[in-house]
């Protein structure tokens, strides 16, 4: 099995998430932009699904650090999505969580995210 | 803020998935229940997006616990999906991680999950 596109989801390791609140955070994350890019980019969205939607959660320090990626990628023309959460549970509302960024072709991904660590 | 509308996802304990694991599995479920609802059931795909996406993380003993929910939430006409995992990490290939139901209205799942404990 091999995949030549996917999906990366960047979390911030400073909120120190539960497991469950995180799921739910990279899942939002994963929506957002599938549901994005299914009218933006058919073609990569396409090719995403088909293969099994690859995704992967990358760890980083906090919320400049993933802004900073964010931006890159939203330059670079690539689907992106931030996720704020509504903090009902455990974070102030409207904390900046995750961010996603694809699906897009792998090399596409790796040339911004590829420094960035497994969570 | 108040939701009439909810998607849950029902993560395996017995698995121990790491943080990352379990929150791609999950992602994988959303995406996957989300993209059929767009399709059959568009009114109620709508509402819940425009709500802000309510997701929970609700947790199951095994994969005999996971599938007897899936079954009566597939009986009752909802979107399900189940996820099984390439395997290419922490389990073995083919393995059953996760189940997805909804969206739908909150009641509706309420009825079927309701005995089931967050994550």
């Amino acid at each position: 099995m091999s995949f030549e596109y996917k999906m990366v989801i960047l979390a911030r390791r400073d909120l120190k998430l539960s497991r469950g609140k995180l799921a739910v955070q990279v899942a939002h994350a994963a929506v957002t932009c599938a549901l994005r890019a299914k009218e933006a980019n058919k073609d990569w969205f396409s090719h995403w699904v088909d293969e099994g939607q690859k995704k992967v959660v990358l760890s980083v320090d906090d919320k400049t650090h993933m802004i900073r990626y964010f931006m890159i990628a939203k330059t670079h023309g690539l689907t992106v999505c931030m996720i704020q959460d509504a903090g009902l549970t455990e974070v102030a509302p409207g904390t900046t969580t995750v961010c996603g960024i694809g699906p897009a072709p792998e090399q596409e991904i790796d040339r911004i995210t590829g420094d960035l660590k497994l969570l």
